[in-house]
């Protein structure tokens, strides 16, 4: 079968959109299957509760409950009055947040800190109608950020109100990525429940910046990583295309890349490209300055490593250039040698993590996204609102509000607001959605030099470069700030 | 058929209920019918509008909109940068607030400012599911005033954009009451949307406020008003039911008070009571200093007038008492001598308003209220949520969430915000759940002596005391400061 032009654009509309907007946000989802090596080296120690939460705080009619879950650690907290760093959880496992954000775990004691982790509702295992939660439209209509912003806001009222000595406690919403969209949210929705917040890597204008930026700075990192890195990834995908022309050629390809199933249509290759574009997405986001197994056990600066394998001429030939390809994905799908193939339908699993985030991606979270070939090294895509749209009702019978993220998180006009910490990676893609300049002295900007996705919210790592140590330390003093304010407020 | 005593505390709580959270907030629903009255002297001119606003804010499975009606008068208006004073409509007939605030009226020459009065969903003409919006309780679910916010966020949003010159104008949220309240909220929740907030007589602590404060506010009214005038109220429960426990002196009562229906049993006996209640509470609301026409035509100070009708001594007879007693409502009934009896079913009508308010009362809207009969002058009668929450569920089928209201809108600890003004006056029972002192710079109280609800919104008159004419002074001051600093962050 072949598909027409139109259900081609939607396809790469579908498959542009797994990838900027559900599976590049992915590393939180994915990672969930990394918890055992990633902390084996400090392992956690905290309680799991579980709190009887409504299903919809903005409507009546549906007056269920659901269990929220959230991880609970004391052993650090200064009774009557040492603070709570509340984290809000993003699209994914709580324990895997929890596991990733070393973070506050490496700050409690200094703080005297609580740590709270609160899974966000619609994940892991807070299922708002159990199983059934993802099985229709109808299940569905709760899993917004508002319903989750009004989640952490009723849970944080209640532990201040039922646990013994919390009363006086200031709470600090820590989060990442979405987590840390949520976060800023928090303090701008619920200031009464958060004394401030840090967001982390959150790129709330992603609305509404333009749509080119995301892959511009993924470009860059390979741009800036190797010499003629970023321009033959940029004519890999010409390439691709004229060896694929063939039933020889995609054999080739197929064996080149060492793939679990060979490539047999010319939609395979179309997906098969689309998995090359979100792994240089996830080299970009996970560009950290030291071995880790974020979304994949990786080599220190993997991107320097990738680009290691395709600083050659540009003028070679495609196979050639194909097999630089080749090697560099081995980087991140094959680093510790034990993969036996690779397997392109990897990302796209029916993880619900990944259908939750397609959902809020159809509905309010809507990150219009473009490549043009040209400001980065991508096939060029516009974006299409109307096809995105009509792929969401396809999808989940809904579809998404253009306007709406602005008009409720107020766009760039946020200067109202007060004690929220921004931080930033000049390495991460999302940056180009991220608050980079400081809007006034209580709405700072951080930028860290030379980091990737979050590198702020990581354990302490003694090949960490002076930026994120400077910046782990500015977050804390900014903590210590408006713990200090709210104590002096309160008498 | 005798009532149960269960069943008779429902009746007491439903009446009660109606009387402070419904119809105390009633002016603004009654009063619809006296706009010919009460404008005559200045003829308004705006333009009527309906804007397709979504149904649902929160949820992306109704995808349904409705005609949000909004008013707008420009012709004050200073294009390119004018500002937008925006009437967040609460309970009732937009056109009748429009009406009713003379104060925007009255100072859009000195701002060079385009009103524009919003009216709140499932009220007036903007009925979300037409003349069915209230059949149901699946029709009513989106009546919250998070919706009614997200609305408000959304028109301004919409007219800035769409109205030539509008992009530059800073929008100040004005209402008054309930509409004050949604003033203040919208600036709390969307300060993207409007610079600051005059929220008028607008009880954002009736949540929280002891249940006893509204009614002895109203006590006090009555007692600063007259020799023994609170006592003389407070004695006359008992002697109505005295009075009352014969067929004779349900008659003589009947009689009286010139009633259209004579009282024919204890249970009618009893709704006349919680008419008699709603009545002083209406009198303390609208005691204003000069004759006016807001629920009622009524001569200046109407609670003095009221007053010298009870002047006695509180030894006398119970028919003496009564006496007296039915002369001071009559000047609340039948100031201007046209009214043939009085009909004590006259305001629980089955007025969309009312059924609105009541609606929100029952479920996020929650403001205890209590008498004791010692620090008020009325029947005691404790607060009692589960018997009242019961009620709201056989009524709609939805139960009230007692601690909603003040996790959303953040309760005492509001200090984060800024540029609001909460303007109270002394006379006002609802001031008793208002912002009676400052909060900050920029949280500012005003109380109004001698003021009764929302004096301030109210045209200029000849008879306005100090105290309101600097009120306004001092708000008009606020909003060019707000102006002014929008003005300077744009650059």
């Amino acid at each position: 079968m072949r598909l027409t032009s139109t259900a081609l654009l939607f396809l790469l509309l579908l498959l542009v959109f797994i990838s900027c907007n559900a599976l590049a946000f992915k590393p939180q989802l994915l990672g969930r299957h990394t918890v055992q090596t990633f902390s084996y080296h400090r392992p956690l120690s905290y309680k799991t509760f579980y709190f009887d939460q409504q299903i919809d705080h903005f409507g009546f009619l549906e007056n269920g409950t659901f269990k929220q879950r959230y991880l609970l650690n004391d052993q650090h907290w200064h009774k009557e009055g040492g603070p709570i760093l509340f984290y809000t959880g993003n699209e994914g496992d709580i324990t895997w947040f929890c596991n990733n954000t070393g973070f506050m775990w490496d700050v409690a004691e200094e703080l005297g800190a609580m740590l709270v982790f609160a899974e966000h509702r619609y994940y892991g295992e807070s299922m708002p109608f159990g199983e059934e939660s993802y099985s229709n439209a109808k299940y569905l209509n709760y899993l917004t950020s508002e319903q989750a912003l009004a989640d952490f806001a009723v849970l944080i009222k209640a532990l201040k109100k039922t646990l013994p000595g919390a009363q006086k406690s200031a709470v600090v919403a820590i989060g990442g990525s979405y987590g840390g969209m949520l976060a800023a949210w928090l303090r701008m929705k619920y200031p009464s429940a958060v004394v401030g917040a840090l967001a982390a890597s959150a790129p709330i204008w992603q609305f509404i910046v333009p749509c080119e930026e995301f892959y511009r700075v993924v470009t860059h990192d390979f741009t800036i990583s190797g010499t003629n890195c970023s321009s033959n990834i940029r004519s890999s995908w010409a390439a691709i295309d004229r060896v694929s022309a063939t039933g020889e050629g995609l054999q080739w390809l197929s064996q080149e890349f060492g793939l679990c199933g060979p490539l047999k249509s010319q939609d395979e290759v179309f997906g098969f490209k689309a998995w090359l574009q979100e792994t240089w997405v996830n080299l970009a986001m996970v560009d950290y300055p030291y071995e880790a197994n974020f979304l994949q056990p990786l080599p220190a600066w993997p991107v320097k490593v990738v680009c290691r394998n395709l600083h050659f001429d540009t003028g070679v030939s495609d196979k050639q250039l194909l097999n630089g390809i080749s090697q560099a994905v081995r980087v991140y799908y094959n680093y510790t040698g034990d993969a036996v193939c690779l397997n392109t339908s990897q990302t796209a699993t029916g993880d619900l993590g990944i259908m939750g985030w397609f959902y809020q991606s159809c509905t309010e979270m809507v990150m219009p996204m473009c490549t043009d070939g040209i400001v980065d090294m991508f096939e060029p895509q516009p974006w299409n609102f109307q096809a995105f749209s009509d792929e969401c009702y396809n999808q989940f019978g809904v579809r998404p509000r253009e306007d709406w993220a602005e008009t409720v998180y107020g766009g760039r006009n946020i200067s109202a607001h007060s004690n929220i910490i921004f931080s930033n990676g000049n390495l991460d893609p999302w940056m180009s959605g991220g608050v980079t300049k400081s809007l006034s002295k209580s709405l700072v900007a951080i930028m860290i030099d030379g980091g990737a996705h979050h590198l702020d919210l990581r354990y302490n790592n003694e090949f960490d470069p002076e930026s994120v140590i400077k910046t782990r330390e500015l977050e804390v003093n900014y903590f210590k700030q408006w713990i200090k304010q709210a104590a002096f407020d309160r008498k």
